[in-house]
């Protein structure tokens, strides 16, 4: 039976079910446009309902960060998952249990653990999808296509026997950075240009590539021709968050989460009110830089409604208060009295989604049904 | 069977168990010398097991911050809890389940709080524990002492037929952000005096105050004659972290919790390696201000022992991502090697715990036990 969200318990994650079914058939009808394959990235959802949604979409597979992530969405029936970390040397175990029961895809980017996952995986009579993981320009991890290594290293991963070598893989970060559309364009650019440049170096060094794999929420947003790669690998892009509408990437009615919070305090006086969302329930995530901060978080301006409001936001954390403050006096009068309800738009959907059990999932303002957050570690 | 730290899985939150039973010895003996009875606060742990060890050392109930935490140790088998955080109007159908079965206390700050509990409760049949909660100078929630309403509303309390009233109760949180130690007194006195002046001030206009409650790890660690306060509810100290120890409110080998990580990528040249440590298991705290910060928290010279390594640090995170920088340029050769492993000191360990799912318990260095983390929302 619908639920009212001023019937729900406070804190709640609350997920518009039109706004998601909107962003995954957007960005599958963008994939699809480019001619890439999408391999949803579901670190940002942690949830198997969404991810069925993306898979019946025309998804291809999934992306995961953890181990935890891959076991939980493989027990619920998602057989092709790529692990996009660097190869963790002492959970190969692992690995080999889960490469035994469905196609699971590992990054390695390192001669250490290349040498580490064949030796594992020949003993153990595998073969493992392994991508070799590529740095293109956003200088967190992944080999330089530069380097005459990375060339050796993609010849042992495509000719080790414990090996089964997927091709090049790529995470453009830096598109998260950057200034505005044009630079997001330029970082897309590079992201693409990079990987299908050192795809030629390898094919025309006699390496086959079998794939070449990209992706990031922002970068996907600015791409407008593919051409030579094969899949794209986004996961914010099924919530968006505050994050991604300050810095154009969505709309700020695309963003699907929000927190439904309790006003607790309002004391006479005091430059802010109490909510019942703390660190434990937005993350302590600070959100964009500059004059487009807001805190952890703006506020909406109503329970229901894609509106954020123009001036109250979540200004601070403990671990389970909320500090909330306006600019508008008024709102610091009736709308925040105390047993009030406040809707926040997290600074970054992904960690807000992983502080909680579960979504109520909403439909027309109403909670229509609860899906599990596989938060597990 | 004991357990080498090589062996374990990472990420992996660690506890060591002989730095955790002597901050909790140290903790009662303080305020045991203080007259006052203890009552920590769980929040910090979320673990039945720390909880048993605090009260077998002489803890008189707890203090937890939610109403889950609350109902999960009622489940384990604690019966006088307090839910330090202003009373949530509508959960006040769960406050009475809880009242049903256990002594369970909350706290009120407002007249709409204090109308909507005493109603509920008589209408249930039951006088429910109260605390009037005191602003002593943070300024975050509670009532104002100065103010004339404050009183009114303490002497609602004490005769509402559906309250049974504990007196007053506050927390010094702003002793968290004092300059040094003499401030952290100067704090801890306004605490206690704001406190003791207050509950006389009540009771000579004939309003019985049973107990004053007041309490944080770094005002516990300042006080120096608590008369006139009944009991105390610090939280962190069963582990500190680097931000106690920054600010000398304990010393870094009495740091209780650290995360244990894996380097997974040590590319050529990068100014960081990479850690399978990120915003999801250390969270995003950023720690002391100004030259005593250290990114999301310093590393450990070595796998086992309390001396922090004096320049490598976990310098920032993407959400599974930890990058792992060091000013000694030979730390990123050999000692950083992908396949290597580090620990992490956590700058507030209070939410590095509630990332974590359970903790392996570590004694002389080795894992002995593992204690779940009852991190449900």
């Amino acid at each position: 039976m619908p639920t009212k969200l001023t019937d729900l318990p406070t804190p709640a994650l609350l997920l518009d079910l039109a706004i998601l079914e909107h962003n995954i058939t957007t960005m599958q009808s963008k994939a699809d446009g480019l001619g890439v394959a999408l391999r949803p990235h579901v670190k940002t959802h942690k949830c198997l309902e969404v991810g069925k949604k993306q898979r019946d979409a025309g998804a291809k597979g999934i992306t995961v960060a953890t181990l935890v992530e891959a076991r939980d969405f493989a027990a619920g029936g998602f057989d092709d998952i790529t692990w996009a970390f660097p190869l963790v040397i002492g959970r190969i175990g692992e690995v080999l249990g889960l490469a035994r029961r469905i196609t699971f895809r590992v990054l390695v980017e390192s001669a250490a653990a290349a040498a580490a996952l064949d030796q594992a995986a020949r003993a153990a009579g595998l073969k493992v999808h392994t991508w070799l993981e590529v740095d293109c320009g956003y200088g967190r991890s992944g080999v330089d296509p530069q380097r005459e290594e990375s060339m050796a290293l993609a010849r042992r991963l495509a000719t080790a026997d414990g090996i089964c070598f997927d091709g090049i893989l790529t995470h453009a970060g830096h598109s998260y950075h950057a200034r505005d559309a044009a630079d997001r364009l330029r970082i897309a650019h590079q992201e693409r240009d990079v990987m299908v440049g050192f795809a030629r170096k390898l094919r025309e060094a006699g390496i086959a590539v079998p794939q070449v794999s990209v992706g990031s929420t922002p970068s996907m947003a600015a791409h407008d021709d593919l051409t030579g790669v094969d899949e794209a690998r986004p996961g914010n892009y099924a919530f968006y968050d505050y994050m991604q509408a300050a810095v154009g990437v969505c709309r700020p009615e695309d963003v699907a989460v929000s927190v439904l919070a309790s006003v607790v305090s309002h004391q006479p006086g005091a430059p802010h009110v109490i909510v019942d969302a703390g660190a434990l329930a937005m993350s302590k995530d600070q959100g964009p830089d500059g004059e487009r901060r807001r805190g952890l978080g703006p506020l909406y301006a109503g329970l229901t409604g894609s509106e954020p409001d123009p001036s109250a936001y979540l200004a601070s954390v403990s671990q389970e208060h909320g500090f909330v403050k306006s600019a508008r006096a008024a709102d610091l009068g009736g709308r925040f009295a105390v047993g009030e309800r406040v809707r926040i738009m997290p600074n970054h959907s992904c960690l807000t989604a992983a502080m909680f059990d579960e979504y109520h999932v909403v439909r027309d303002g109403v909670v229509v049904d609860r899906w599990k957050v596989l938060r597990g570690r």
